[in-house]
């Protein structure tokens, strides 16, 4: 054989191969898929699994003896589930306890006796001692205002941030964006030039009284008691401000920072059959809020990602890959968990094909955003568009680029494809970081549609790879 | 000038007009949508009006006085919109009347005492006397095993017809499609072997023991007590018969056919500037059952409707075309009010360019079902179709010919483009024709979208024509 005919040959192999590899049966595919959330809506429990962490375990902030509880829960569901092998990995995180009281009331304005508000202490804000703290409010909507006040004007008093979440804004997340950082950073900002304490608007579009928590930052300045407070008394406040020039508010707080504790990642995984070394993780956060039970925030996310492991095992699917169940510790409070999780990875060298999370409730399916490194994203997006008229008869229209999910996205600068998995937003903040976060708030076809859509995600890369 | 000069210029200016018609400015456009989007998510008060239609006047068969109540207030409400024109046209309606007796019970299992059961009469259901009628059940799945057994295993008997709604059908009304005949078809069916009475197994896929209602029609044979029955006790009874040879059910009634009644469908409009003669008409039903509030069904979509026309004279928009809200009176018994308008359109040579029907619940947009005469289907997808980038912007992605919604069904002989607006259908037959469907179960800003995905079509429409 000549060399010419040597080269054709093999370049005739390697188109069929290459071919062979890409070709989609795109109507046997949805066939296929269309099985799959079949089984997922008879059979799955991830439904039940739900209620266990919402009714038996709770709110579980990370570091919390609930927090525990849910890592025992899932560990022993995700070994009789049949994973091939379920660890844990520890990680140090800082627990931060609400207490007993909190409390907050208007006290000299000019209504008869007293007004309570309704107020809940955001994660890591300090505890106010047993008579509280009392000090004039100071309502701004932003940084600028706040800085242009100054030290003169703010020291003593207690900052009141109220910009609201912008209710015109179509997908609700983006409003939360442009409203959060009052939540994440303002007490810091607020402590820095003086203040006392902080009340914040909390972050949701719903126009009742219930008050949001979420977690805010300090940095080296001491923490000082930080409050969300329900949107139609930050309202009410907001109205008094306009009338009276001097309103003292009077703010109880029993919560502590409690140091720091060792909480878990819980992690199952069915080794691949051909790739074993290749992982394709899907994943959700175990640690919640701890007002409600965590239903959308993120006991969601981990019961659909415990799922596509569970329905492809009831179907008899071996993937190629590794397929690998991720339940991250402590996001909520810092992102320690998933920051451990990316070092040991890398320290091992574990190649991530891909990662699936689900932290955006448990509402109805709507699509994907995907993230990647610049060099592969292109390629990446590519052959996910492929898949588009499978995604869209299964109601997932929604697939663009940009954002993912925060657990994952430490594994971005590993050569990992993201993907976060996006419901429909507009109830989410109804809920997010609530005592309304409960799990009669989920809806369980909604809940287990969403398990099929990241199932069908990850069946369609480890078939097809995703590059 | 020559002929062929003249043949130039003609050419040319037709092919400018033509263009300047039909010249789409994407960007603009999904600029100027969003901004009557904000305007009604910040200053619609559709949610306030179904709150009126819900708690003030509550559920509104057609024919009863709750349904002149709803006439009453919609009529004024579109008065002080600022309507140029409202006005009603009656029609004669059958009026059914639920009684305060709805019970069943098991009397004669092996179970100790009597066991109760969780029923509803259907629409147009026979009443029983005081004592209630009694007889053995037969449970059949479809209508083949009815005619199978025949007349002589029929007759005297209750037929139970327990066919489930699939819940692996991703859209929830193509299981209410391949379900539905077993109520509307099912208990004429069984009058016609001599059955005593029905029951029909709920159209929900929601598994909780809430009776649902809904029509049944009887033609020439005498009605014969019907009723729903919830999805819990109807497997119950179904384990039941699987033991025991015979389980007797006594059934009470006190529903009763009240004889015709006069009814009013419900009109308002805002004249063309341009084009008078030719309407786009946006609707909804103003009917409703009567077991809860009639808020999905289809309260949502009449206050959607109305919507339309106050986001229009709150923008300041003045439609080239006439645009005309329609409530239909008596949807779901009978099609009365939407037959007898489509007959007085046609008797006037109205002109119906467009209808956009709401009547699918005001959960989530996902977009619309098209439909129209063969003539003109083709022409008017295609023009649809170039508003799609638009659309997907707003969430509505789904945009499909084949359906429209009942109402305006009517109109589809007299060259009218079809559109039945979608919301998503996870969970509307959660609510659908029980005692859950009411206010509190509609989210507003789902509601408040819904309105908007209808302005958006009906702004464009009027723009630039639909064929």
């Amino acid at each position: 054989m000549s060399y010419k005919k040597i080269a054709l040959l093999l370049l005739i192999c390697f188109t069929t191969a290459c071919s062979f590899a890409q070709t989609l049966d795109e109507d046997g595919e949805i066939k296929y898929i269309k099985k799959m959330y079949s089984n997922i809506l008879t059979e799955s429990p991830a439904h039940d699994w739900l209620h266990y962490l919402c009714k038996q375990v709770g709110g579980r902030l990370g570091g919390s003896p609930e927090y525990a509880a849910a890592v025992s829960y899932t560990t022993h569901m995700l070994d009789t589930l049949g994973c091939d092998t379920v660890w844990t990995q520890a990680v140090e995180v800082p627990y931060w306890r609400r207490g007993a009281i909190e409390k907050a009331k208007i006290i000299n304005s000019n209504y008869v006796g007293t007004l309570d508000l309704a107020v809940t202490a955001l994660g890591f804000s300090a505890g106010t001692g047993a008579l509280g703290i009392t000090g004039a409010v100071v309502e701004v909507q932003n940084f600028e205002e706040l800085e242009a006040l100054g030290k003169d004007k703010i020291k003593g008093k207690i900052v009141f941030y109220n910009r609201p979440m912008e209710i015109t804004r179509l997908n609700t997340f983006h409003a939360y964006g442009a409203a959060v950082n009052q939540r994440t950073a303002g007490p810091r900002k607020a402590a820095e030039l003086g203040a006392i304490g902080t009340i914040v608007r909390s972050m949701t579009v719903k126009q009742d009284n219930v008050p949001h928590s979420g977690v805010t930052s300090f940095k080296n300045e001491t923490p000082i008691p930080a409050v969300g407070i329900g949107l139609q008394d930050a309202d009410l406040l907001s109205a008094l401000l306009k009338k009276e020039s001097n309103v003292n508010v009077n703010i109880q707080l029993s919560c502590k920072h409690m140091g720091n504790r060792i909480a878990q990642t819980v992690i199952g995984e069915i080794t691949g059959s051909e790739k074993p070394d290749e992982i394709i993780l899907v994943g959700g956060h175990l640690d919640s809020w701890d007002l409600g039970e965590g239903a959308h925030d993120d006991g969601a996310g981990c019961v659909q990602a415990m799922e596509v492991l569970h329905v492809f095992k009831r179907m008899g699917i071996r993937p190629k890959h590794t397929l690998r169940c991720v339940l991250f510790a402590n996001e909520e409070n810092g992102l320690f968990g998933a920051t451990e999780y990316a070092k040991q990875a890398k320290l091992k060298g574990e190649k991530h094909l891909a990662a699936i999370e689900s932290d955006a409730g448990g509402h109805v399916p709507s699509g994907f955003r995907m993230d990647a490194a610049a060099n592969i994203a292109k390629e990446s997006y590519n052959q996910v568009k492929n898949w588009r008229t499978i995604f869209a008869s299964l109601g997932l229209w929604d697939i663009q680029t940009g954002g993912s999910a925060a657990d994952i996205s430490r594994l971005k600068d590993q050569g990992t494809v993201l993907f976060g998995y996006r419901p429909d937003s507009q109830r989410y903040f109804d809920f997010h970081h609530s005592a309304n976060d409960v799990f009669e708030n989920v809806h369980k076809r909604e809940l287990l549609l969403g398990g099929g859509a990241m199932a069908a995600l990850v069946y369609l890369i480890d078939k097809y790879g995703v590059r």
